[in-house]
């Protein structure tokens, strides 16, 4: 779920993220990066917004991009999902 | 669903607020902004990517802005959701 200061958001409750993220800054990372795509978008923008206003009230958005990834299903197919990443700083 | 050059996503398919951004960008619209709230927030970002993959690809994203929004619900309940604004500018 974590790897440096990434956290992948899939779907699992939003808190489940949103602690991940909390204990990178509580680590003293100036920096973490929340990425979701399709669906668990909604969800990462939930994460940044819980992470701020109830856990570090100090961090706040740097940067927010979004894209598009093609993405090799199970059974072979290639679908496109949309992207989000969300840099939150300290 | 559009009012001036601001377009609210919802639950209908992305393609109809595709069409609604695009259409606006055709009347000659220097920027367009697409909001949404909670789940949508998901289909508020494809909605972006497909303008600007397919429809309009001089398009770029100018701004992208997350909050938090208390909405009150129909039986008086006041709770807290995600926003997402996203300024495509062409």
């Amino acid at each position: 779920m974590t790897e440096d200061n990434v956290v992948y958001v899939g779907n699992k409750p939003a808190m489940n993220y949103v602690l991940a993220v909390s204990t990178q800054f509580t680590r003293n990372a100036k920096e973490v990066v929340i990425k979701a795509r399709g669906r668990a978008i909604s969800r990462a923008v939930d994460v940044a917004e819980i992470v701020r206003n109830r856990f570090i009230p100090e961090a706040k958005v740097k940067d927010i991009k979004i894209g598009t990834e093609e993405v090799t299903t199970e059974d072979g197919k290639t679908v496109r999902l949309s992207s989000i990443e969300i840099v939150l700083e300290k």
